[in-house]
């Protein structure tokens, strides 16, 4: 199912080389003010252009073509297209018979009987997360006064960015890296026990996001280095405010009202420029390959906004859900 | 919602002191065998009893009241009950006023305004761990011939499992670990693009076991120290066999065939033996506060089967969706 | 799927002559009172023993098992048991290669592979609406003020229904009727357009009671008779109050403040003590059967509390639903 | 949620006189030929122009902007919109103050806080159902050898439509009907017990259609005034053939391979050309209103192909869960 959220919905849909990708929401309030003004920033923040990124360049104008009137939400399926322009069918039509290590194509062919989109990645290109930031802006707007905050706290293993990517481009390979996340003022009691903890949620919307290979919370991995008596957060007032935060925001899955904190590992862009082994399927043989196109040698440096955009995403529907049960 | 899943569905009720835990499967299909006998096993390995694990023991003999008919699934939903026998809540009536660092004692009493079961930890209890460990018994049967094998590979940041015990024991305090999960024989296809990637799906149901503080699929976080052309795996034939592993058996969300893997991070057990802070509700001040009940030191021994459960849940919803769209 | 709901959800599972049948409710609101005693109004109405009903007769006590805690629901799932104790399974076994006329014997044994549990109907049977009454007892509550009103308007066409049901005895034949049902006091607002409308969930859920096999809303099928003119309740004042009602207190699938008001149609009981054909699967000829066991000549006199209970859970989960959205 | 189905889902939004009006569709199986022009017949059926219905014609055609390549469908979600063309907007300015009769105007207003788009009934206009008719072409697809026949069996409680019709227009009066709608090969097994038993679902995606106040299955209302012994269909041979149908193709909530049969009443449109009464907001008084516009004076005339195809859309759900549980 390409939905994801049970009060607040988002469903996804489109391909890379597709007219158009697009995203419809389900569940909006009414009178939240929308314009088209609204989305830019973020939309900005995902483009490729910067240092490490793609030279695909495209305008990203979202086009809302339901469920707003007169600069405010109806209550009625909010949908964004974008439109496709900038596409370049003609990069991808040889790469057919010899599928790409660390993509879909493969899957893909097996999961659709070889009627799968193949041209950019299809429906599985990282282009439709421009769609989940759209829909994250307007998320963000119902979750308001909350704030979330992502950034690339490491690329290759380092914390100086900018060295790090020099380095790639000069070893001309493709590089991972780390986002850190934050939200602060959200509610106590948002998530429920066992499958819908607020850590299921959040980590079933961050591996929707392509390239994403890890998720912890708070102190997570290093957590399991720790004695209990250290790891523990004391609580210190009424509020529920902890002196460490070593849960990440999070007891027994629900919000405890101390920030929520966790950490995102991203792999290195599939599409590297040194040359790769894949199966050939016309030829039966294992054999060189090479993978044309723009791509962004450092993929996780445009992963921040997106990281924003499915947070505030599970935030939007756990807030709404936690109202419902409010007698 | 203490559901989970699509078309094999399970729902999760019940609190440590009630009188019944249990666990409704929805979507299972009909003329599987299914004997009380076949839950023992796995019921066994959760079980507490081993050393660094608490001493409540219980005879957990599931109830079969739904579903079963001489021995086969009906094709109905199937209900399993377990009693809870061995309770003692007089330990918890003195923590009232001072929630537990580390548990849900403070956010189910602001999420639930007070009204929470607060006996042993209540609905949040890690009890209710076997009722998935029992609807993991189906879902193993559903999704056979696929094997699933989870292990402890690390104790408090050890590998020596026994000696990080010993020291736990000897320091008086809990600890965590990290476990190792691996499938084999899955088919190719398994898993949707974006929302229900495999990887968002068993992130959403791992994280559902309390004490879970992060997940990495492959090579995860390393992988962030990875050039693109050292990460990606090379397909070596037309069954999709790939040189390395590094992508831990998925590509582009989808299952490639080859072994899925990934590593979980249980933290330490928040009822540490050891002295701790919390705010007293009643007197208004940080006070000392000293968890007694028959505790786990390390849960993470625990956790293995669990695991094993909920990602055989997990692969069971994928593998009857994945039927439904063969034409 | 055995679940129903959205934002307040209940799962239904259990055989007729199983051990236990039973209900889980998610998504109930935390501090209601709920006691055993509340649900004999309701689960006595629904009792056979009346004319022109079974003879067995249980005890139908609810065992409250999770989600209460002190008399008050603790928002976690609430699951309510119901022991089967007057079980007459040989009744049944001569039926096995004959299936029923009316009855799902054929469907259930086609669906399920002939796995489903024959005994009684199994899980077909309508001894489970007991647990819908129960699920509704908690539904009413959620939805209070709103007052539902269910009952038997006409039992085999005629609305003496003393009458019918004597002639139905003399005939030694079953029979049906209709049930009105209406509610007062819903709020403006309830429902969504298109398939969340009120009318598709309600049908939805009467649907989901044994032996029903229509359903109107307002004029129903008597407004396809009517001319616009006549058929349009026209607006009064600025609560939408209007001065007929034959939409039944729904436009455009939302409730706008009037009295809800539906009719149900239940056809005549299956289990007619007539003499009937059948085909018989051994011997591969259409034969007589006569169906024993002990049944209801009328089950509608049963139903009407049926109605009522489903309707209150729908209305519960619209409004738990409708808060969700005010901002 | 403006979302229908389990594993063949279906998503609407849009408004009358937006942009665009569309439909995702989820789980389209792979494989599938799919050209613009198998959608022109259904979409032709659903047209204007006939008499009784309104004069706003718009050319109807489908984009389809995901989901499909090389004229079959990928098994990504499948997008259809439609351009609104032929909009008049000035129309409907007066009446903002004055809600129409019949229409949801006045619970839109209330539910979305006045925040609704009110152009020709914003989101809740029947031009939606065009995408329903769209999904059901899709749908038609996947149920292949299927065969659904929706027709109009009475127009203000007469079967000769055209007489029926020269009546409303001789009386410049809007008027209701009857359609029948049934449906051949249909596998046995489809539906399930209780929540989704086939009339369930059938009656949820039939009451998604605006002015539908109605659902029988079978002989309906009418099987009310029947003995058990008229009613019962006697089965007489293996594959569950029945001598008479008054079940129309159910039993227990299943189908039993006999045709699917089913009666839907249409109220009147509720834009009827007579003068009628409602509430001015503005004045505070009830007042004279006159409904402009081009309006149906028959929309039942329209409604079969919308019919045919949420049945289509319900079919296809159920028939592909139906194959998610066969081992």
């Amino acid at each position: 199912m390409n939905t994801f959220g049970n009060v607040f919905r988002v469903s996804l849909f489109g391909e890379s080389h597709g007219e158009y990708i697009g995203i419809v929401l389900d569940g909006v309030p009414p009178g939240l003010d929308i314009n088209q003004h609204d989305f830019m920033n973020d939309i900005e923040r995902r483009k490729s252009g910067q240092k490490g990124t793609t030279t695909r360049i495209e305008s990203d104008e979202p086009q809302l073509i339901s469920g707003v009137y007169k600069g405010k939400s109806t209550g009625a399926p909010l949908t964004i297209l974008f439109k496709n322009e900038n596409k370049r069918s003609e990069d991808y039509e040889h790469l057919k018979n010899t599928p790409r290590p660390g993509h879909a194509d493969f899957t893909a062919m097996k999961k659709y009987n070889g009627f799968n989109d193949t041209r950019g990645g299809g429906h599985f290109s990282g282009r439709l997360t421009l769609c989940l930031v759209a829909a994250g802006v307007i998320a963000k707007k119902i979750i308001n006064p909350v704030v979330i905050k992502a950034h690339v706290a490491e690329v290759n293993g380092q914390t100086n960015i900018e060295q790090a990517l020099q380095d790639a481009i000069h070893k001309n390979d493709s590089v991972g890296g780390i986002i850190n996340c934050s939200a602060e003022n959200i509610p106590i009691g948002l998530g429920e026990p066992f499958f819908d903890s607020i850590e299921s949620l959040l980590a079933h919307a961050i591996f929707a996001i392509p390239a994403v290979k890890g998720i912890e919370f708070g102190a997570g991995f290093s957590s399991t280095k720790m004695y209990g008596s250290q790891h523990n957060d004391a609580i210190t007032n009424a509020e529920g405010k902890t002196r460490t935060n070593n849960a990440g925001g999070i007891a027994g899955g629900i919000s405890n009202g101390n920030e929520l904190r966790f950490r995102v590992a991203i792999k290195p862009t599939s599409s590297t420029p040194q040359p790769q082994h894949s199966f050939n399927f016309e030829t039966q043989k294992v054999e060189n390959i090479e993978v044309k196109g723009r791509h962004d040698l450092c993929i996780a440096l445009r992963v921040p906004v997106v990281v924003e955009a499915v947070t505030a995403i599970v935030l939007a529907d756990l807030s709404l859900r936690h109202k419902a049960y409010r007698l």
